[in-house]
């Protein structure tokens, strides 16, 4: 297995997981991201000039693509793309994952894969000639998401430790979800309040995970009360193309999950509102012009905190 | 509304319509795509260094994606791409297009955007972090068209003043038609004859602008008796992709209104013969190697145009 | 006609067959690409810096296109891509190739074409105002590819004389294997082994060319016998989507002509094994890892060969 825990600063290879980063790991990362927001847009730059990063998206994240490869150009490389790597696979052509990955390692410095099956990413980091990193696969991660959730935390609430966090909408399905409960319970004095339609309610396995994890764990659907004491309110989208069985959400039922100016009303001056994007309906844009409400720039962060990792993985 | 309509060279924001092109404008975008077209290929350029321009296109526009994203990289600058906008929007992720563009502007330092609704330029421009430009929003506006067109009239005509402008085709659908006749009629002396199949006619509503910016109009069936005196012949595509009610051309009506060489016969030495493409058939591929078939060098035209365009825009 | 038979070391314009390479421009091109293949990674190259490349792709071939990109942007160059090319000749919007290549031959310095139909290269290239490089023509040709094969044999051989060829699979539809054939020809002593399944026999009119050229040719079903005394075991794939007639293949026949660790063992230490790839099967992945399995080292040099190409081709 291929993939790393890093030590303080040690360079990055593989980022398949979110567990890969460590405290020591994120403190690095984030002070090299801070530093390089600080000087966006900026004189262009020139540290990965010469160096291709290949984008492989088994199925499309436009979003997620754009992201890394702003990254990619802002640090001066350079970059080869495919929204239809599924042409590798198709029934017509019917390649491996592991063929392509070692076809595209031969023309490239890193590929950034994006698939729609859990643990596709370990599979290519196990053979991948290059430094493999996970931009989501499927059910499984999206360490990279992850990462600038917390990023956002650290610079809008200003530390990691402590924090008051409360998870709205599916709990049960969403990975960034997971990844971030995760990271953050790293941090000392975590709490966690979990609100969440009863059929999207968070894994025990998952509580128990937390709680292992020294984090302080209470479940509601109140989520006026939830917010009132928040540092972070984590908004998700009910991914029903996810759901192994389908579901029809009811309209009433999902409506006390939304974020509107009332909640606002009920939200301390120094919370954030937080959602990994897109949103369908979840949160009222009414609230966008509210300096709480956080998701684009958590959305912007995604750039730095990517030109971050890719400077660890590819920097000479 | 963020929309501006910039003075003498003064810098522009986003690019919305055909309207905010100025003469004078007008004049410092030509004055600066001369002096960028006389110099290329040559040696690389890097006055767009570091900054990024992403393409973000709901609808497929090949061409005009292509004429962006050259004009960006002979600058020096770098593109993201994405000919699958939709994916943002999609049934099952759902964004709206402020989101999108909210997003997307956090990534690159300015968006094209192309998009089959009227008005989505100017909905983009009211909330994008960054300039936005107009690539086509469907039925609405093509505003770098329109400019592109005006600059082979200005180069291979010499002068924009007292043109003898004769539109063939669709004149009902044709927005470029619109957005040129629009920007023409800016200049004195400007005289536009309509020669369009009965169905397709120009709307009243436009030739009474026309008529109000004091261009002379008539209009004909007669395409041979129109172009003896021309000094631009403007042909258009039948663009039965945008039309309400379903249209079957007859064959015999619409070949009275396609370019040949007999038509070339009637025009005169100086004439120039223009389109848009693609083209269908409404101009014989034998008129091709005729000095005054200019429609390929206007496509060509694309690039310093923009070029000028994108350097006003974004240059520092 | 703008192809060109090119003469020692002279430039290249259009690449449109492989029949164009002769033995003093393999020797330039080869030379050329160990120098750059020796230093790849490396330092950043600006040798085409300012200079654009389109790839135009009427079908997808990712592998083909991410090759191509990767080379133009390893020598400092830039890239416009279409991975839908179709859009430009779709049902709606009909444009002819010729009228493409004129157009995106007005973005860019040069042309990477991929299309359905054989001789879609020679009819870009008889009116590109720019150089055409054939990227695969249906059944035609893919000039690269067969250069790219070449040159594997050449650095993993150490030679391009007396090769004794063993083609093995699907002789009948493969242009790969027509071309590779085709260029050993040219070196004195080559010896081919074709073993195929009976429908899928090279044609009695290509088996004609290679006795021409001087090779010795025989024909066999017996795969053990043939790789004995090989230099180079060349693998293809059944192309069941480029057959006129619908096949179902017989598994039991396929499996003699599928290359297995019994295989290798009665293959030479000194040979090597080849296939284009993707593979769906003809070769087992127990295979990969024998240092005789040359597959994804022939991928890889796809870079360093299309590099010499294209600074041949765009070369000051």
């Amino acid at each position: 297995m291929t993939e790393q825990r890093s030590q303080t600063g040690a360079p990055l290879h593989h980022v398949v997981a979110a567990k890969q980063f460590t405290r020591e790991l994120v403190s690095a990362l984030f002070a090299r991201a801070q530093e390089l927001q600080a000087q966006l847009p900026g004189p262009p730059r020139r540290e990965l000039e010469g160096r291709i990063m290949a984008t492989l998206f088994y199925e499309p994240s436009t979003r997620t693509r754009l992201s890394f490869e702003s990254a990619m150009l802002r640090l001066g490389g350079q970059v080869v793309s495919t929204e239809n790597a599924r042409d590798f696979s198709s029934a017509i052509k019917g390649e491996t994952l592991e063929d392509s990955i070692r076809i595209v390692g031969g023309y490239a410095d890193c590929i950034v894969l994006r698939h729609p099956e859990e643990g596709a990413a370990k599979r290519a980091a196990a053979i991948s000639p290059v430094p493999v990193i996970n931009a989501g696969d499927g059910p499984g991660e999206h360490p990279t998401q992850a990462l600038l959730d917390l990023y956002t935390i650290a610079t809008e609430v200003g530390r990691l430790d402590h924090i008051r966090l409360v998870l709205v909408g599916d709990l049960a399905n969403g990975r960034t979800v997971h990844s971030l409960s995760q990271l953050l319970s790293m941090y000392p004095g975590l709490h966690a309040t979990l609100v969440a339609p009863d059929r999207l309610r968070m894994s025990p396995n998952l509580v128990a995970q937390l709680l292992a994890g020294g984090a302080e764990v209470e479940e509601t659907t109140d989520l006026l009360a939830a917010v009132e004491n928040a540092d972070v309110v984590y908004q998700t989208r009910i991914q029903t193309e996810r759901m192994v069985e389908p579901w029809t959400a009811d309209e009433a039922e999902l409506s006390r999950f939304r974020i509107t100016e009332e909640t606002m009303r009920g939200l301390p001056a120094s919370a954030i509102v937080m959602h990994p994007l897109p949103r369908v309906g979840e949160i009222d844009p009414a609230v966008d012009d509210d300096p709480r409400a956080a998701y684009f720039r958590q959305a912007r962060n995604g750039v730095p905190v990517r030109m971050a990792l890719l400077s660890t993985v590819l920097g000479r």
